[in-house]
């Protein structure tokens, strides 16, 4: 169940039709869970998976489009941020894993885009990919490694512009957030220009976060499961932003710091050992990899249009919803050496 | 009346005896306040003024405290951001203003430290003086460019340890928050280490951003005025955070940055046209100007010490106070061409 | 006498006519000289300056251009370098002058403005000026702040597109650099796309850098002085960079970020105490302040045209030849207690 | 052949004496090479390799190292820079390889850490790797992944602190620097302090960028070999720069920065394709991983001492150095579809 179906939604934009990071035309998105006992171990579990955001269904390499990151706290491994910052482009699926698993996703990720760009390597430059990561230690044998550079495949060929799957699925089978199961949630909003042109923000997250404590459950009026929680070392969350309204990279990035404003009021102080980081993409403008010209011609948004300001908000608004249905999605689930992490919302569960 | 005087605190951490930036050992706070007709005219009215914050009361240019900077939204005009991000060094009183002042202001901040220090510019280096700034335009005639130099150097001199005044004096005096009159806010935490030694979290903002519509009334669950609130462009909040944790110029930094978590939970969304600058200093450390020694020897808090989260979550409930506090001390004020800015609180005085 | 006229050019792209920024078409330089003893004293002297760099000569606030900064070393009191990172605009004209005169040419830059724009302050925000400095505290005395807000303007209403003047004039005036008397320099290049348009990247620098140990005097095949040279604390440059080749502000800062490869390559190693900033904007879209459309249409040139190389590798260039033509037309000078900076290059001067 | 053997030293300070990083107490280098023709192909070859830069020879997750990086142009896809930059602290490693093959050296690594470290993703938190890259796509068969994570683990097992192998060995087996072939280079210098204390500071590179006509082979004054040289898409450089002075992370950052001048001296504009990326480390300080006191004990050096600017004069020189060791050192060599890439100076191989 999305948590507005709980009964409360947050922020003043209403959101797309499947309140869901697809509701932006192109955008898709495919998992990859493993969810299974080491065979001849007493309790090494696979509790993990592999998520991919395809920011348009075409070929990302020889279309790239506009991005940018936040780090809003750098304590994670992320990977293709030095070249984004840079360049401003996108031009890979962004990958979502476990933290030991960004190589092999990686890996399978230029594998992938290998096999479907000849020129890539050999007449071309490399390409970079974008892989965002959290910690799935408490229930995920991490150190096993599970996940393989096929998974990744795998997550890029399942991708669909469905309303996807959220909680404890693909990237986010194995998170904790808040101390209860956290994983992945979408949501998204609609935003309207002059000429009531309708534009979407969506925002999916790998929550993997926060301090029991740190929830603040009066805020939301939703009953929820008391049951004793994990007690972990220090999550992350990767925050991946979309949208279809022209922008520039510069642009991109202002909004994308907005997230943390929604990460922020689901309670979150930014921990120390958490590495909370915003990838944003716009996918208005395809960016040839090649061609002739001299110029790029570019429309966006002007800066100081009152969609800014709206765009902002929405920005904090997609990304606290999303981190809620996550929690709100996600079902109590077993882990490595019979740990067990519950549902925030499923009180049924844990009776 | 400070905000939780209305029946509701922030946040799980006590608070100083003041509640206030100067409960930190040695920081002091003066303000200079300007409300007055310019002689001749209509309606141009000077309202508007200077606040110092020095981080102790000795030479601050011969003995340095660590400082940082963090850039929230950077639609503002505050100097010496350059050097300190460089050098993690703050070397003069930090100066608040309004927009056009900054110049007079920082000018007079250098007269003030010429004077107190022969060697500036003659047999040693210059110095960097630290001005932030929001527009006070709405109340303020501040094409008129009241404040003088001598306006820094009485704030400075007027600087004391008390419990400061807050509201609509010193650089708040024309500032608007949330449609409401904002301007000079301040709170304090107490954060305790293992051996139970007591150190102290402080922050004062000059608030003058957000829109009625952002305000969450709801949450803070105190009855608010609501006449009619001025509408005007986009503001922006100072945001001074100090301490007497031993403290890294980079882990000062990363603090600073949880500022904003606590001004996005008061309703704002760093809108596009606002000024949103953290400015932090801890004095645990004085820095001398000069020495003869090859090292420096620092003592720091170790970096994943459960007191870095404790400070990162009482930095945002000191930036959320203090704007609470900005907003529940600022009376009624009245400015250029007979316009009024109501308090967000008092009732009484907008029957 | 120019740099090249002694017999030796740096790089490979030709120079534009005059050699100096004001090839840029619209661009204006200005200065304000001041060269005097202070009345009564036995040996103070006001030996200082300012400059004013017009990227173009209409109203810059209502039409503004694309800027970007970057900050080599960032021991400096550069003013407006936040709001410039924020939106990537230049809206004010780029002031240079001492480091204690930051203030005073800001606020006269202010007023300048202000009289020219009776909407700022009032029916529209505010005004973010850009005024980068260096310490000529060594000929200068600087304690006495002889720089008026006066001089802002009139070094402002001084500027027109003649070939400038070089050496000791404007912020100049009382500049040393390697030992050597340093100040303003300048210099261009053409730069031509595939369809032979003709494009202009130009710099003007404030050179008040470097030991006499550094100067790579070998390199540059040039008799020159080896009178005693002065030996004072660590100075700064102030490297402005002007094009109107078509980019945005990210782009921008790319090639602002070359400027550095050229004062590398004049001996500097960015000392400690050095603030070493470049300021950079392009004018070939001029940004309205206010209009009604939503979007922004910014036609720039491809990343990935040769054209950004050849733009990479011209900045380097005309960022070293600038600072050539700072010591090479910069007279020997007297100043405060009667101290003298001699020319590098002027054999003649110094027997 | 050393590069100053052929009779040009670089700079004024004194070499260490291997004149290779390996000169600091502590540090180690290993490396893996590829050379061989894929089985059953026609010209597909494996020429590539994997260095690892060892900042001490103990264990670098128990006890890490002061750290920093500066990114000079982010055209590149090195990890571990997001952490790096947020704490301060290299805690693996330092891996260098081909781009493609980042995933791979960063799984092995990985694994590799984790088999000497049973704490790490169970009882404690991840690890944080830092992977470097060029591509050396022109005479590799990049396409065909010949790097496996086991050429990691030997790259590191490999490591010893004897003068290192330079030229066309280990990750630089493949590298082209100016049109001739490159790859590895290292050099050192010793810093003195006033107490007549030695210091080292070191630089390995891998060269893999600029185009013939940048290079100043006059400069250099050594005959070069004018035989065509490859001309292929922009490269990239990796610097790492070592040293055992006491340093904190913002001052290892400063001087990080400077390498970037040793860079623009060999004729590198920074092309825009190129990814130019320094990672620092000083090995003076070890941090434990985990202890049981408040703070951190911390000496560095004073900011304004001396030895800052001698450091930032001698990152310039050994980047610099390194280089023209990596072109000294390189012999001409194979690669994939006949392609070969001559040395720069070794003239009888190319008679």
């Amino acid at each position: 169940m999305k948590f507005r179906e709980r009964g409360m939604g947050i922020g003043q934009y209403p959101t797309g039709e499947k309140n869901c990071i697809t509701d932006i035309p192109g955008v898709k998105i495919g998992h990859v869970t493993l969810d299974e006992q080491f065979e001849g171990t007493a309790g090494e579990y696979a509790c993990t998976g592999v998520t991919a955001i395809l920011p348009h269904g075409g070929n990302l390499f020889q279309e790239k489009v506009i991005g940018a990151s936040y780090v809003i706290n750098g304590f994670g491994k992320t990977t293709g941020l030095v070249q984004l910052d840079e360049l401003g482009l996108i031009e890979s699926p962004i990958m979502l894993t476990n933290t030991f698993a960004v190589p092999a996703v990686t890996h399978g990720t230029i594998q992938y885009m290998l096999e479907n760009n000849p020129d890539i390597g050999d007449t071309t430059g490399t390409i970079n990919i974008v892989t965002g990561e959290c910690n799935d230690g408490y229930l995920n044998t991490i150190r096993k490694l599970p996940i393989k550079p096929e998974h990744a495949r795998q997550a890029i060929e399942n991708a669909s512009n469905h309303a996807c799957q959220e909680g404890a699925v693909g990237a986010g089978k194995g998170m904790v957030c808040f101390g209860y199961k956290g994983g992945i949630g979408t949501s998204s909003r609609i935003i309207s220009d002059n000429q009531n042109h309708s534009y979407h923000l969506g925002c999916l997250v790998l929550s993997n976060f926060g301090g029991k404590i740190e929830f603040p459950a009066d805020k939301y009026t939703t009953p929820i499961n008391n049951k004793e929680v994990k007690n972990t070392p220090d999550g992350s969350i990767i925050i991946v932003l979309g949208t279809d309204v022209p922008l520039n990279d510069r642009q991109l990035k202002r909004i994308a710091k907005r997230c943390g404003i929604g990460l922020g009021r689901t309670g979150s102080n930014f921990s120390h050992g958490s590495g909370d980081i915003v990838i944003a993409f716009s996918n208005a403008l395809k960016v040839p990899h090649q061609h002739d010209e001299d110029f790029e011609h570019h429309k966006y948004i002007r800066e100081d249009h009152p969609i800014m300001n709206e765009l902002f908000t929405a920005a904090a608004e997609v990304a606290e919803e999303a981190i809620l249905n996550s929690l709100s999605q996600a079902e109590t689930t077993n882990g490595r050496d019979g740990r067990i992490v519950y549902s925030l919302f499923h009180k049924e569960e844990i009776s």
